[in-house]
Parts: C-alpha cells; structure tokens; sequence
C-alpha cells in the first residue's frame, strides 16, 4: 500500500518534471510533489535552467504544512551551492518526515551528498522509487555526467529498404514536409548537430533550425583534412548559429589560420587507427565544453563510424513510403556475421508524420546505452 | 439527401461483405442491403464459395417485403447460371423499386449484364456508390478478372537498415514469433506462395501454414535450371501441400522426368532476358490455373524481379528493431537514378507485432495496381 502510493506520487512529479523539457538544459527535469495526510499540499517544478529547482517551487505553495509531511522527487535534492541555494538544506529547514527520492543525482557534486544530508538531519528517505523511468527522463543528463559525453542521437531518413540516395547520390527530398518539420524540431531540442564533411561538400547545409521556433545548436562538422569550402554556408553567420569543425593533424595549417580569422572554431582531435577523426575523442571534447547532447544527421560515413563504435545512444529513422533498389545505404559495414550480433534497438515511439513513418528508439547494446530503456 | 443515405446503406453493405472473407476466394466478398421507408427490412453477404451469394441472402430475410425497395449490393448482381442461379433475375422477381450498385462485375461473364437485365425489367439502377472501397474490397478479384494475372503480395522480412541477411548469409531469425505467426496467417490467405530456388537451397523450407489454421496455398518454386534437391521438404507431402516447379528450357530433360514421376508439377515458362524464368509469363500461367494471389516470399533475386518489372500489388515489409550494417539487402538493383523514379507505396497499415513492425502498404505505380489505392 505505502509502495502503490509512493509511486503514484512519484509518477505525479514526474509529470511535473516534464513541464521543464527543452528549457531546463543543461540542468536535468525535476518535479516534487508535497503530501500530508494523503492530500496534495504543494508541487513544483524545474521550469527554467538559473531558475528555482523544483522542490523549492513545491516548498513555496505549502510553506505552512510541511512539517511532518511527505516531499517527493524525482531527483536526489542537491546539496552544493549552484545558481541557487542547495536544495536539501531548503527541505531540512522545513521539517518533512520522509523524503522519497526516484534516483540519486549523477552530478559528481550531488552524488549521494544530499541524501545523506537529509537522513543526518533525521529525515527518512526512501531512494530509488520509479527509479528507471526517473533515470529515462533525464537520460541525456545522466549519460553525460556519467561518462563526461554528450547525449549521441542519430537521425536520418531512408527510403523502405534502407537508402539514403540513389546510386547517382541524388536524394532531394526522401521525407516529406512534415517530416521535414520533425528534424528541425529535433534540431533544437540538441546542444550541437554533427555532419561529415561530405554532406557538406554534397548539399551545403545551413543546419539551422528555420520550421519551427528555437534555438540554433552548435554546428559540429568532421572534416579530418579541412576540405571545406570557404563559401560553404556552415561558415557564415556565426552570430546566428556558431560552427566548429573538428579537424585532425592532417588539416593544412595554412586553411586552419584562414578559417580562424574568419572567427570559426578549430577542435583539434586525435586520429583514430583509420586516420579518421577519433569519434569518441571528438565527443569528450564536446562534452568538456559543456556539450550534453548531439544529434548526428549523417552521411552514411558518419553514422556507419558511430554505429561501428557503438557510441549512439537514440536513434530517430524518418522511412519514407518509398523503394529505390541499390543506392547509398544509411549504414554501411558494421562487421556483423550472424543475426545475434546485429545492434539492437527498443522502439519507443513509431508514428506517421506527413507520408512518412517515425522510428524514434534506443539501443539495446549496454555499452551504447547508458539508461536502461526496457522500462518505458 | 439521397447521395448521403445511398452512401451510408453502401457502408452499411460493404461491412456486411467483409464477413465474408478467405472463406468466398475465388468469388469476391459481396454485401446487400435492402431498405424501404427508411428501414432495413434484409441484409445479407457471401458466406463461402459455392452458397448463396449475398443478394439471395438480404431477399430471404426480407421476401414479404421487397416490392418497391431499395436494394444496395456492393456489386453488380451476376446474370450468368454459375454454381448458383442468377441473383439479377431472383431481385426481377421480387420487384424492388431501385437497385443500388457499388460497382459493376469485372468478370467478362457479367461485366454490364446484370445492371442490363434490371434496366430492362424496369427496375432503376445507381451504379458506383462508394466505388473505389468497393473495388479495394475484393482487389484481388478485379486485379484477376481484368488482367488474367494473380494479385501479386510481397512479403518480407528486414532489419530497420534494409538487410534481410548478414554479409554470410545468416538470416535466423530476423522476426520474432508473432511476426511469423502473422506471416502463416498472410500464407494462409493466399492461392499460392512463391520463393526462389536460393531460398530453397539455402533454407530448405516447407512453405506451410503451421502457427495458425488455415488451408495450404500452392507452392511455387521459381527454378529455371531445376536445381531443387529430390530431397528438398517441398518436394514431400504432396497430399497436405501440392508443389509446383517453374523451369525455363534449359531444365534437364531426365531431372524433369525424375520430378513428374514423384508426382511434382512442372509449369514450363518462357525465359526473359535474362535467361531467367518470365515472372509476368509466370503469374499469367497460374492465373490461367486459377490462382487469383500469390504471396512472393522470397529471396532477393525473386523480390527485385518482380519489382523491377512492377508486378507487385501490396507489400508486406517486416521491420525487426536491428541494424546490420552491410549485408544481404531484401531489394536490389531497380536501375533508378533519381528520386522521383523511386517506387512509391501507400500504407494502409502500420502496427506493432511482438518486437516487430509491420508495414502493410500498396504499390502507387499504377502500372502495378489495378486498384486506386487513395480510397483506403
């Protein structure tokens, strides 16, 4: 009985939680939700990154009954001085009997801290509550404190049986408007997009987000030997969307000053034994510069390499109610001989947008994966 | 006034006729409604091949009153003595005011006669209400019926990237149980099956329904050269599931004569250019045998054949939530450069089957569907 209600209370600040998607970032979702006597007294929510964290929110609607009652929240109070005032010394002040906690905090600064704040303060906890699905809503937060890289989604549209192009290369467009739509949205819910330099070379991107309303991510181009153009339209406009290209020793250093003057970022990367950018190398550099996630839109080099390092977490395919027979596939070699090795997803959602059907999944592969995706 | 409640008594028919489904093949699904003052005082659908068909049905139910009615059948009554009386003369004998007909009979044996005889005996007819779901209703049997050839269903299965094998041919298994029950239930709906000679060798299948009820199709073999095994599992059995083997010229004499004796058929087929069997010869051959569907199961070589030469009507695609990275791909080269020469396809269905996706879609090329698939 105590177990069904804490859940159905968790499940009610999770709820809450979810109100800050897109605006929290970098900082992760987090709803509380304040009971006594069986009755809803306060709950909050983090809206906004530099803004009050939810359970300060919760605590401000019911500042008068909270001793004795129950807090709960998704995510394990802070305890370290941040933008604003540690969270669990809020909730000591107020004297609740229980706090019930979904997962502790990934943040090397939280870590455990506040937890063990509140129980030397003689609050009871209770850790560990809706835990995975309190895990999937911030998954992108933990995998980035956990292992210091961003958040790797990887997005691209194919025909029915899995091309990317015709053998010519020719592929405007595949996906319909709709679709079309859907990928900008993706866009600027990302901290960076990522390219290789032979889209850029093919379609000269813009990578902006222009169908619907939302921030620019940074525009993160893999071109070992700096082949890009100085025209390109990646290199303009840098007061609207920045770019940073991520370029081995190999790269002239002559282009590297041109590039440099015209005010674009060199990401300097160590080569991996193909003598291609290191992929992994590149996103723990985007992530020690505050990067959480990326969105990888392709070409099939650049998806086959991170397929092939198993360094995807998400995968959104747009597959379009069309058939092309040989042409460029989204995936190349993976070095995969029997059907058991094949990397496996769970499909969270599939939808139809437009003409097209929307794959969004995960995968399996626990190396690549660093929630555990069975529970949504 | 009178379009709208025509339209809604033709609904009502069409949901009638659908009752009557895998039990009426080689007939098409007809329903009747009959309607007067408002009311419907009969209605009736085709049960099974060789009952009575829909029209009789409706009459019986409502035979005190049918003088002055309205009656709706999805399609056009039969005027011709088959394994049943005409139903044109049995409604000219009840004397409804009005017969109201979805669409008229492809079949050449009926084909006009029927709404000429009602016409003729005075009895006002309205041809085409609802027409196009009443001609996707029984597609099949138009697709049959105008062109003498089989509706053509391909059904595969493939990871989301396309491949329907690894690089070594590993294929076990790509879709998990209620996909293949799904498939048996797919099977079970058609006249035949038909796979390749690699399929064959490589997999020695049975080409049985097993995991559902339902009858044994035919099962055809594509095998120009006969390469088949004497002792491949298709070749046993002959009294659960008859086998027919498609050879070209080039089959030798004695292995044919080996094959006849064990009580296999043999369908001699032209080569097309290729030196391959002829798959439009193919299919025209079995229409002319009486097989109004056949489900291509497979391999590749079969599956690009028959797009190639846009034979397929629907396609049936199982989508397992694995990548493979470069293997074995399920369609192969179609010879298109651009785009826009891509095969579209429209999807009726998309939905979820264990692990699996479903695509369940109709080719837009119309050269390769007899139906207007746009109605669905």
């Amino acid at each position: 009985m105590r177990m069904d209600s804490d859940e159905s209370y968790m499940r009610r600040a999770l709820s809450l939680a979810r109100r800050g998607a897109c605006r929290v970032t970098p900082n992760p979702m987090v709803g509380a939700v304040i009971v006594r006597g069986g009755r809803i007294i306060g709950e909050g929510y983090h809206r906004c990154c530099g803004e009050e964290h939810a359970e300060i929110n919760a605590l401000r609607k019911a500042s008068e009954f909270v001793e004795g009652s129950t807090v709960y929240v998704t995510l394990e109070p802070c305890s370290h001085h941040g933008r604003t005032p540690p969270c669990a010394e809020a909730l000591i002040d107020k004297r609740p009997a229980r706090v019930v906690i979904g997962t502790p905090d990934p943040n090397p600064l939280v870590a455990g801290a506040g937890i063990a704040a509140l129980e030397k303060a003689g609050i009871r906890t209770t850790v560990g509550v809706l835990e995975s699905q309190c895990r999937v809503l911030n998954e992108r937060f933990f995998k980035y404190m956990e292992t210091g890289r961003p958040f790797i989604t990887l997005k691209f549209a194919q025909t029915m049986d899995g091309r990317i192009a015709t053998c010519t290369g020719h592929s405007r467009w595949i996906s319909s408007p709709p679709a079309l739509t859907l990928a900008h949205r993706l866009r600027s819910t990302h901290d960076a997009i990522l390219v290789g330099i032979g889209t850029v070379l093919k379609d000269d991107p813009e990578l902006t987000v222009r169908r619907v309303k939302g921030r620019n991510p940074l525009r993160v181009v893999v071109d070992a030997g700096l082949r890009i153009p100085l025209g390109a339209k990646l290199l303009r406009n840098q007061e609207e969307a920045r770019t940073v290209l991520a370029v081995t020793a190999r790269a002239p250093q002559k282009k590297i000053q041109q590039v440099l003057r015209s005010g674009i970022d060199i990401l300097h990367v160590p080569e991996d034994v193909q003598s291609r950018v290191d992929l992994a190398e590149l996103f723990l550099l985007l992530g020690r510069k505050g990067i959480t996630s990326v969105l990888v839109e392709g070409g099939a080099g650049v998806i086959t390499s991170v397929l092939q390092e198993r360094l995807a977490d998400r995968i959104v395919v747009v597959v379009a109610p069309k058939i092309l027979g040989n042409g460029i596939e989204a995936v190349g070699d993976l070095n995969i001989r029997n059907m058991e090795e094949a990397i496996g997803l769970t499909w969270r959602k599939v939808f139809r947008r437009g003409e097209d059907m929307i794959f969004d999944g995960v995968l399996r592969d626990p190396k690549a994966s660093a929630v555990d995706a069975g529970a949504t």
